[in-house]
């Protein structure tokens, strides 16, 4: 197993050689770890647990179980791409578990950040804990651990992508990527044979559309953000801006405004689009978006997506805003 | 005493020299209809108000009594420009009322904008009212009807600027601008000496800035409206702006995110930036603003205004949306 170190003498993965050279290294190291027993896996859909699978399905096929828990709070298609790339295309051993309502229902009434943040943790290590306990035999848990994480946590202990998981489910732990950077991370991916989307997804929050539905989430205001962040992207990927916009998402708060539609007095909520560019994510700068572009996708938003009657454009670098709303 | 309806025959007063003719033609009729009596004015410090006060200053001086309600819900100067421009220079008979307390503690926790807006336009009359009663030999209500109001009722009853007075305050009806078009009233502003920015003072609804602090209004969020809107309004001013957009404001929600200074988390508003040009006011188009100065007008009202850490550009246009957000 390796260390927590990464090698000076360890070479950048730049390419698809190196990549595969890196692959076939860790399938020949994951067979030896792991032998014939049975690992767990809680794939998100992100570009790490999508690699962390991909990888393990190469090595181990289906003694790998990966565990797809779709909290509600996912991107437009997301849940659905798992299923495809990873059940269909991939034949993996995928326990899909449906549990949008459990979350839902827990979060109504909450407004407070943090508190909603502790809402979702929680609730995903209960679901993916009762998960676990059906299975017979699991020894190994795997995480898309990356160099990064344990960069930031000093080197004192190890970062826990599936951290409060309870005291009789130890595992041992498989972290096939632990020791590479995000842009490693991509070009194993590639080589992998994911898709683009995938491997080249902007980044995404643990808490998903849950801390961009501010305030006290409701089913409809979720739909509608997950509707306008659909649209947002499409237009971004079809007018050039996916891959040079660093992040673009959309948000809506809990306040409404009025409007008129055919002569008639209406109210909704309004669109806040953001779109920040950084290189440390410490702080951030505004894209300046087309004028052009910006009045199509309101145009759009405020056409197809239900109860929404303005956008609004966040022109706040970071400090004195953060990227993300709460 | 004019009739309501403009004569075919009647020329569009586009120049000085026909607005010194309006003038004196007013003041000629002004005198005939006062005598020696005593006329009452509510001066908002808007164009309409602004020239009917100056018209009868010119006409018959002292006899005219002008009561400038503050309700605190004027922008930033507002209430100081009417004291300069109507007591200091043209030496009127100016009655100040400072009601900001009175207005404030009536509007606290009312959230609903058609309650506020009532509000506003019943404590309106009810302090104009006990001016009016302190006061001894009125007999004149001079008002700022100008043509369009007289068009928008249908001929049927005349607008009042000015509705809902007591049945026992009985005034006589002086309405010298009555006939007159928007633009004229502006050229024959000017003629009369009044500011620029007086005269060509976009338009500004009655409630002010009560339906752009959204929601129940405090004082805080009320103070950071008005020096928000002075910021917008002195850049778009700086940057050539002024006189080419039709409307520009700045209104803000009940709603705060959180944002980071110097290392510290923060709570703020976000201020929204609102700038439309129409024909009509039935429909709008939204100004496209060059992105470096929205950078320039977020960075200054991030830094200058407090509470607030995001600023929000909105997109879009009427319909769906309002000019107004409530």
């Amino acid at each position: 197993m390796q260390g927590n170190v990464r090698p000076e003498t360890m070479e950048r993965i730049t390419t698809p050689e190196l990549a595969q050279a890196f692959i076939d290294e860790q399938i020949k190291e994951l067979r030896s770890q792991i032998g014939d027993k049975k690992v767990l896996l809680a794939l998100s859909g992100g570009v790490d647990s999508s690699v962390v699978a991909a990888l393990l399905i190469k090595a181990i096929g289906k003694q790998l179980v990966c565990v797809h828990v779709n909290h509600g709070l996912l991107r437009k298609g997301e849940p659905e791409q798992v299923i495809e790339v990873f059940r269909n295309q991939m034949d993996a051993n995928l326990i899909y578990v449906d549990a949008v309502d459990r979350f839902l229902d827990k979060l109504a009434n909450v407004p407070e950040p943090e508190k909603k943040r502790k809402i979702i943790g929680k609730e995903f290590i209960d679901v993916f804990t009762e998960e676990a306990e059906k299975l017979d035999g699991i020894e190994f848990l795997a995480q898309g651990t990356i160099y990064p994480d344990i960069l930031e946590s000093d080197g004192v202990k190890a970062h826990h992508n599936v951290g409060g998981l309870p005291e009789d489910l130890q595992f041992e732990l498989v972290e096939p990527v632990k020791l590479l950077f995000k842009d490693e991370v991509r070009v194993v991916g590639k080589a992998l044979g994911l898709p683009d989307n995938m491997v080249f997804r902007q980044p995404f929050p643990g808490p998903g559309l849950g801390v961009r539905c501010l305030g006290a989430i409701t089913r409809d205001r979720l739909e509608a953000v997950r509707e306008s962040d659909a649209i947002l992207r499409e237009e971004f990927a079809k007018n050039g801006l996916e891959g040079k916009v660093w992040q673009y998402f959309t948000a809506i708060p809990d306040f409404k405004s009025v409007g008129v539609t055919e002569g008639k007095r209406t109210e909704g909520w309004p669109v806040i689009l953001r779109a920040v560019n950084t290189k440390d994510a410490m702080t951030a700068t505004v894209e300046d978006v087309p004028f052009k572009l910006l009045q199509h996708i309101t145009e759009r938003i405020t056409n197809e997506v239900a109860n929404v009657n303005r956008v609004l454009f966040d022109l706040t670098p970071k400090p004195c805003a953060t990227i993300e709303w709460e």
